[in-house]
């Protein structure tokens, strides 16, 4: 990693804010929805007339572009050095079924928009910068998710991914093919120096605590599990209370045990009883069976696997107290990801060199900079979104936080990338 | 209520319960599932096979058969007074989809059985005996339950159970009239002296005391009500702990409480929650909104509406508390019934005559015994059951128990209608 340009030579450098936010007013019309959100499947019509928008801009800012097998597209601005690996930053353009006009697509838009400016302050780097276009990040359409940047990765097979078929029965590499971005590149066969990924938050931290960057430390690592709790079905009239074997009220103290260990590992802590299934589910009878899913997050591994053993205790002392069956199976498991401190050192320095006022915020969901961190420094910059909401139609940003999140892109780029 | 007739005349007089047995198998076979059950569903052809069998034994026992416009069977055998009300026993024939061979079906043919047995011993009664067949007792196929005798005694008229349709749009008078069991007696216009009803308990007090006569003091009063939580929908990773408004969680607490109060109304207090719904239920997702049922059920109306202010005054302790919206809405309201002293000193009396050692049980369940005490005094012997299963195709009772049940019933009818 480079060090800092000095902040004397940057700082009257800023993005064009207005400019930014009707690329993401343009972009976010294809594929609007009447609520004012956005349904841009991957690999859809749509995503190609996105695809296409993004590269014509790229082009047109004399920026060559390069598409590898599983459809990532790289858009490079030369640098003076061509030999150096290339400062990348990008983010998606898929979107969830009901998505908004935020997510991802700013990371990608803020990304040109700093090559936009560096042009038109004629700023040469070092390095070379890219912006890429991840492939299918939501999973909506195709599983697994983060396909793009996780084939690149190695973190799972080009074939895999490829294989993948949408609830229509058609596949990855057909459907890349059929849009026109199935690339001739190699996935991964491409040097990154480092990565930085500006996204909105999808949390409500920054927005309660009025601050307009965030700086990530690091994605939390999960662990999901499915928890089935068997019982005795019986009839609610006729069975004493004494006597019964009611698998919901066991699930309750289980479901209220995992807040409760989140609370103990603060602040990254996380525990979540999203889905629950009650089994007959009816009126008059005493649930014999209750399965619900437990998601456990934290910051680092060993906090994480104490967190998972305090679980496993709890439902150990669970079973020994009500003699209820209790089965727990682990469904998947996602490593911590912490940002390389270079990285996260430059996304601060330029937000105080901006003067925005910045605190750290975890991620706590998936990005395509979690994929590109295993193969160079990365770091991401949040910005806040309204009542922390995304992946709905009603996900909203201000201009001004997406202006001050690409300003503090730029100059950490710029840090990467050598201003010379 | 006329007093048991002295020990001494009825000490050695018992019911043939192989011949109880084997008529409970012969009906058991019409609608019978591979599984040992039986689907015998109220007005259908196999209703019909069920009670032409039953009618055909009585005719053969020498008694009159009455049918009335919502279909209750009544199959009379002549007092020597036949200007007093009738000693009525009973039950119902009909089954749940996937039902047994012993619920309902065992309180027609232990009637029968007690028939048969006066008529083998020629003893005569100064009342007339008849047996009930009620229609439409499950309610699986026509709504509302207990229809029958419903309508026999008033509850809600004969053109509301008339018009009530099943899944394929068929009603139940037409469907009475097609299976020839629409009469011509007007509902109620038919005098009842007492009423006795035999049935296995569908609960499993009186299999883990190990005895075999429950005596029935009351039926359940119950409330149901539908409670809703709504909290805030939100992602589960970047949502930290402290500012979460989950609408599960906070459904838990109250979840336990409906226990809770259940367990502070011994003995006959019971609170279940059996039907949950989450939204959007979704395993990385916090919930937003959270439905779930409330069942609460005791033995008087005083203790019932203590309960029900009970969950009022913690609900609103935990709106206050949480911030939370919930909501709870009345969906149903039956109150307990009490059966009539005599009728239950006149069950005691006959298991103590016969040797059978007894407990009291109340009935957590309704049945046609509720609304015929509404009409004369009534009173209720349960049997056990195998581990309390009933409404189930496993459902299970053994031949001795039901002889059992089946001679206590014998001389509980001989005490209110008086052998001579």
């Amino acid at each position: 990693m480079n060090a800092r340009t000095p902040p004397t030579t940057n700082i009257t450098l800023r993005v064009d804010g207005e400019r930014l936010w009707n690329s993401l007013m343009e972009l976010g019309a294809i594929g609007a929805t009447p609520k004012g959100g956005v349904c841009r499947l991957a690999l859809s019509d749509l995503d190609k007339q996105g695809r296409d928008l993004v590269c014509a801009w790229a082009v047109s800012e004399g920026m060559s572009v390069t598409v590898d097998q599983i459809g990532n597209v790289f858009m490079r601005r030369s640098g003076r050095n061509n030999a150096l690996a290339p400062v990348v930053t990008g983010s998606h353009i898929d979107t969830q079924p009901t998505g908004g006009k935020f997510d991802g697509n700013y990371g990608v838009l803020a990304g040109l928009e700093v090559i936009r400016t560096l042009n038109q302050h004629q700023i040469e780097t070092e390095a070379p910068i890219e912006v890429a276009v991840w492939t299918n990040e939501e999973g909506s359409r195709f599983v697994p998710v983060m396909m793009g940047s996780g084939v690149f990765c190695g973190a799972f097979s080009l074939e895999h991914a490829y294989a993948a078929t949408d609830t229509a029965g058609l596949n990855v590499r057909d459907e890349l093919a059929r849009i026109g971005y199935i690339g001739e590149q190699q996935c991964g066969d491409h040097p990154i120096g480092a990565y930085y990924e500006a996204h909105i938050e999808q949390g409500p931290v920054l927005e309660n605590a009025d601050i307009v960057i965030g700086v990530v430390p690091a994605v939390l690592g999960l662990t999901w599990y499915d928890c089935t709790v068997t019982g005795f079905e019986s009839h609610a009239g006729p069975t004493p209370m004494e006597i019964r074997k009611d698998a919901l009220q066991v699930a309750t103290y289980i479901m209220q045990e995992v807040v409760a260990i989140a609370l103990r590992y603060p602040p990254y802590g996380r525990g979540t009883v999203g889905m629950v299934q009650v089994m007959p589910n009816s009126r008059n009878v005493i649930p014999g069976q209750v399965k619900f899913s437990i998601d456990l997050r934290n910051v680092s591994p060993e906090l994480l696997v104490s967190m998972n053993r305090d679980l496993e205790n709890f439902l150990a002392k669970m079973r020994s107290d009500t003699g209820l069956g209790i089965e727990l199976q682990r469904v998947s498991d996602f490593p911590p990801c912490p940002f390389h401190p270079a990285c996260v050192s430059n996304v601060r320095a330029a937000a105080e060199l901006l003067g925005y006022p910045t605190m750290d915020v975890v991620s706590g969901a998936g990005h395509d900079a979690i994929y590109a961190a295993r193969l160079a420094p990365a770091g991401m910059i949040f910005v806040p979104c309204k009542d922390g909401v995304s992946h709905n139609e009603i996900e909203d940003a201000k201009p001004e936080h997406l202006e001050a999140g690409a300003n503090v892109l730029l100059h950490a780029i710029l840090a990467s990338a050598v201003r010379v």
